[in-house]
């Protein structure tokens, strides 16, 4: 008995985009679904009774940072994430593989794993899968990842087949590690860049293993969108129909919903919070960038069609003025906002493709969003 | 017929301390009261909702600020402050001359006002007590300042009388050029530094004038404590019964206790918030420095003995980690909680004024938040 279980309740008719339901040990999540992100056990500016209000369904968190600060085995002692940040609705930690290659000239990745030093102190650690996978049951999320290495864009083949072939070694050694799996599910990622049989190669290796659900990951890394598109065109339809998609670290209005039409679940991205704080909106319109000087003296909401607290109760003149002089509340009202914005969309999403009418509904949201691709 | 009406409900026969109502244009304040330092037109990192929530009956905003940015023109076209800021309770707005005054070198002061450069851009302003009180009618909050001149301590008599009598004159100005008196009630200051014959001197001045309440300016400005009890010693007794007296920028739990039982209404300082942001917090065991290393694996709340939001769903430990991660929710939560904190303490001096028993409650506080006078 496994610690989640997925039921695909439906495939719309009009755009292939798929309908399901996850059941976690923290309750249900309606997929298609996005996921704000909590990097250091909290998303930033908000609390969890914000997130709820605005139907946060399932929040991520970073391993990486959580490791780091305040470590692990402190979370755990407080008796694991979800009471340590007051969260008491699914979780999905990543491996941290993610941000250690990020480090750049500070890691070393040898079979065995991954040397860095500490983006804090210099201080050096080794990760390796079985570390990865340590850490997040010291975590306890819902939904834990397995430890892959995320080639670059671009990469030439030989490099990003390498990758992959170690992220397979490296994913059944996470498997064999994982202490929870009544209670945490682990993830497969498959990857391959942006090269078709290297993705149908990982997709195989990755499935031969076994998980009760599947990342793509290697995908918005640099690459132009139309290009993203194509790689999930043949990488969604190598997925089992059974078992929950999650494509990481996208979340831009236009990309989760061309990947819910090509079969993903779940998503991800600090793209909504992280502009938020730098003062930009995201709206029916398309983007206001409030910190500009044109909304001075505009005193409509950020978003007219929103209903959101934000909409309902500030203007744009208070906001840009807040975030000119560097106000928290500033930070806190955009932030709230613009989660709104994404969980509202994915919501509308949904009852699109319940309907057969997500190619209807994404052509009128384009429209005013003032997307064209 | 004014602005505001004070009713003096009754005096503590324990203590002397005033348990009064002050009815503004934005409705009913309890007094004794703290007031929260909103100083750019938002108490910093809450909501309106939340200062709702912990029952903030008044809040502060700086006109010096506000004047600055986003300008008094653009609050008055958003329909005021109120309006601007989201928060349809009273407001009291400083006149901008303690923040003028703190600019030291960049100002220079004559008979008709100052001149002063921007801390933000280095543009050259001329405050005069004319304009201190245009831009307050702009603002239009219920409760307005005079401009006065708040002297330095340590500094002689002889500076301190030119300075309290400058005051004067700029206080008729000022209540000459106020053009709202219907809907903003204009409060006197006195000052006269730590010198009884001159607070006496200004006491008289300022009230043969006369304003609907007195503020006592130019204490707390680095005067060892002893000394500013005994200046409340003898100048509150110098004040009208029936006007609410203000202590300027007060607002430790000892100052407090101390000010109300010396008979003043009205308090206000940055203090609560602006620890807060640096991980301390105020509790009925005196002062938590949360952000140090003993309370890495503390798992219980800021104060054991506080109901507020922040006491009942959050740790010390993950409270800790925020300030140190320096996340914004961190900032949150203990400046829901120190305010929730001081405003609970006002609350139960009101309380135990209607009872005569303030000194008795002083002395438990006291006991337990570890205070020697």
């Amino acid at each position: 008995m496994g610690a989640i279980r997925f039921e695909l309740i439906k495939t719309c008719k009009q755009s292939g985009a798929r309908l399901g339901k996850l059941y976690t040990p923290h309750g249900e999540i309606q997929t298609p679904i996005f996921m704000p992100v909590g990097t250091q056990a909290t998303v930033k500016s908000m609390t969890p009774q914000e997130l709820k209000e605005i139907n946060s369904q399932i929040i991520l968190s970073n391993t990486y940072h959580l490791y780091m600060r305040p470590g692990h085995k402190i979370v755990e002692k407080a008796g694991g994430l979800h009471k340590f940040m007051n969260w008491d609705r699914p979780i999905l930690t990543d491996s941290g593989g993610f941000q250690v290659f990020s480090l750049g000239p500070l890691r070393k990745i040898t079979e065995e794993g991954v040397e860095f030093r500490s983006h804090l102190d210099g201080s050096k650690h080794f990760i390796s899968p079985e570390k990865a996978i340590e850490i997040q049951n010291s975590l306890g999320a819902d939904i834990i990842m397995a430890f892959d290495e995320c080639a670059p864009y671009p990469a030439d083949r030989d490099y990003v087949k390498n990758s992959l072939e170690r992220t397979t070694r490296w994913a059944k050694r996470c498997k064999d590690a994982h202490k929870n799996s009544d209670r945490q599910a682990l993830f497969g990622i498959v990857q391959g860049g942006m090269y078709k049989d290297l993705r149908e190669q990982s997709a195989k290796e990755i499935m031969d293993i076994g998980f009760p659900g599947y990342a793509i990951g290697g995908l918005s890394v640099g690459e132009p969108k139309e290009l993203m598109y194509e790689v999930l065109d043949y990488t969604t339809p190598l997925l089992p129909k059974d078992k929950p998609r999650y494509l990481m670290g996208v979340g831009s209005p236009d990309d989760l919903l061309e990947g819910v039409i090509r079969g993903v679940d779940m998503f991800d991205c600090v793209l909504p919070t992280r502009i938020a704080r730098n003062g930009t909106a995201m709206t029916s319109q398309g983007k206001v960038v409030v910190r500009n000087a044109q909304y001075a003296e505009d005193f409509t909401p950020l978003d007219p069609e929103c209903d959101c607290y934000t909409c309902k109760n500030y203007t744009r003149a208070y906001i840009r003025h807040l975030i000119k002089a560097n106000e928290i509340l500033g930070a806190r009202l955009i932030t709230y906002h613009n989660l709104y914005f994404l969980l509202k969309l994915m919501e509308n999403v949904r009852n699109a493709i319940k309907e057969d009418r997500l190619l209807d509904y994404k052509n009128e949201f384009f429209r005013k969003y003032g997307y064209t691709l």
